[in-house]
């Protein structure tokens, strides 16, 4: 049992791996930081209050030992003490000190909110944006001035797995960072695509970076490392739980301007990030696909019940985020009277402007002025026995 | 040149044909609103205005010979000096008598505005309401309590088609009337598959109801007129021209609860039929595709810029006009605490509480009591060295 914050901190070697974890920070941050990371799961919002209102040394001192330093209003006493039971357990020193040691292991480096690679978006999580990121990889990626979310299910088709290559090459070799969740189907997909026209991607994990989740994604992991980052909010050795899952969805909504689900089930999991992403109030997109496809049921969902956005092409899906492309020429307005007098005419037979007049059910007048301006295009002729259509 | 109004439909042959037309009406009246078909193409809103404020008989009276009987406001002088010049061309006794002729000759009913029959939808639009109807085949069938407009492209795919015919035979087996343009692709298949399961099926023809166009279709024009109507505004012997079918749409539109559009090119015809609904006030849903087909591609448009329904069964159809099946179970909320206890143990390996509360997030007290709850749900089990999961 420790009787203060700090001893779970107080270590020589802890700091020491603290300053090749982080070059540029106070390695006490990083270790006070990385211990919050091992005393909570994901989005613990009373975590987040007490570390927004004291930062990570004073909250640690102030939760396991000083309690005069907390804040009045920061959580009400009884969710306190709930979340004291709840870090309790695993308060201990060892344990944060494995953490350090294993993502070291691994060349694994931690971003800390308020750094200049700290997603912008995380910030609207409030008290549950995580208290740090774990990042393998090229973290510079996430300097990006654009972040798209591209998910789906793992189940998907051959259709759903084109569709998401299609948009993420598109995107990514546009600048636009592509954001996943390195799982099977759809989010192999995207990354794949994004790697593959020479772009930047970025896989959350719902474990810890150490380790490859699908194990048969190992290989995907390694050349994301190379031009792009794995990250993840979980300290290394955590386990992909479902709840972990449910948590990452989360960071990838935050972190992107816009999410894009291209297939989904009836009952995916991809609708939580989907659910995420309108909470956030983040444009969100769903590719359509056939009614008869059972991987775009969740897709359909999300455009008649989430008012989705329907996505066709990559440029749908920066225009979720207020980029448009080269300007589309207005639809032409159809010449209602032109149309009827062309449907009057014939391009074999000659017919008076009487005949023409009858037949569209125009007056002789106005067939005639009609006809003088459409000769003009070149569209009608005037023969000796009347006016033909010219094809 | 006729003088008056009134020599367009004063003959004996066409007053004894009126009657034929329409035992239960006025021949006076059906010949006027006769002469009205012939005088006017689709949609002509000067006529539609006289007819409102003088009915038929006068509107003709009045419109070629005695304009003291014009009531104030109907039109501005200049716009009923021009239609006067629209209708001149076509004021002939011969044309109306040839009409009313060739009506009877294939068995053609009129139907009027205010008849039981009259589709109610149509008096949306106003002075472009139909001057008539000119039926054939069982006219009863618009007496059905729904009616839905399933259109599309003509370039249907083999999975358009299946859709139109899924939606059209479910709908319809329900009692609902399909009412489609009688087009190759998705209007015949929508017709088909509601003659399919016997049920209601109407065609709003662009050309005369005397004419089979396309010409392919005229055996299923045969079967539609007898179990369904084929309907038109324009005469016998009308040609389906641009015009009047860009006019016929806003019928299929008007005489519907709600439009569906199972396939339709990026610039199809078929959108101008979704415009008619949507400026009728009319839900208007659409059918998602592969965003890989052309033919899905103006569905995509709808769903993107017109604020169309996504729609993917009969059902959806049906809650356009805001019939709900059974209620649908609320989806159960996820609770957290559980996902995270289960998260934390093992079906095989017996864990403490304590480690339970470690590996969960959870305090030690909070483990407990879920412990004690699941464990009535027999989700999980205590044995002599800890708790496990049951499966």
């Amino acid at each position: 049992m420790i009787a203060t914050g700090m001893e779970l901190i107080d270590d020589a070697e802890m700091r020491s791996t603290a300053r090749l974890l982080r070059t540029d920070a106070d390695p006490t941050e990083v270790a006070a930081r990385v211990a919050w990371s091992v005393l909570v799961e994901p989005g613990d919002g009373v975590a987040g209050a007490l570390l927004q209102s004291l930062g990570a040394v004073e909250a640690l001192r102030c939760a396991f030992g000083d309690m005069s330093l907390m804040p009045p209003g920061v959580a009400p006493p009884r969710a306190l003490a709930e979340a004291l039971d709840r870090w309790r357990p695993r308060a201990s020193t060892r344990a944060v000190r494995d953490a350090m040691r294993s993502a070291h292991s691994v060349g694994a480096r931690v971003l800390l909110p308020g750094d200049a690679l700290w997603p912008d978006g995380l910030g609207d999580l409030d008290v549950h944006q995580p208290v740090l990121l774990w990042a393998r990889g090229d973290a510079d990626v996430l300097a990006a001035g654009t972040a798209a979310a591209i998910v789906g299910a793992r189940a998907a088709t051959g259709y759903g797995e084109n569709v998401a290559a299609e948009l993420s090459g598109d995107l990514a070799s546009g600048g636009t960072l592509i954001v996943s969740g390195g799982a099977y189907g759809i989010d192999g997909a995207a990354h794949r695509a994004a790697l593959g026209v020479g772009g930047a991607t970025a896989a959350f994990l719902a474990g810890g970076v150490d380790r490859a989740y699908p194990i048969g994604h190992q290989q995907l992991f390694d050349r994301i490392r190379q031009s792009g980052v794995v990250l993840s909010e979980v300290p290394c050795g955590s386990a992909p739980t479902k709840w972990r899952f449910l948590a990452r969805n989360r960071l990838i909504a935050a972190a992107t301007l816009a999410t894009v689900v291209v297939e989904a089930g009836w009952r995916s999991g991809t609708l939580n990030t989907a659910g995420h992403a309108s909470s956030l109030a983040r444009p969100l997109g769903a590719v359509p696909g056939p009614i008869t496809s059972a991987a775009s049921a969740g897709c359909h969902r999300l455009l008649r019940e989430y008012d989705a956005v329907c996505i066709t092409s990559a440029r749908d899906v920066r225009e979720l985020w207020g980029e448009s492309d080269a300007t589309v020429a207005p639809s032409a307005t159809p010449d209602h009277d032109r149309t009827r007098l062309f449907d009057a005419m014939s391009t074999r037979s000659a017919r008076e402007t009487a005949d023409i007049a009858r037949r569209s059910g125009l007056s002789v007048e106005r067939v005639r002025s009609l006809l003088g301006l459409v000769a003009l295009d070149g569209l009608v002729a005037q023969r000796d026995d009347g006016w033909v259509r010219i094809e």
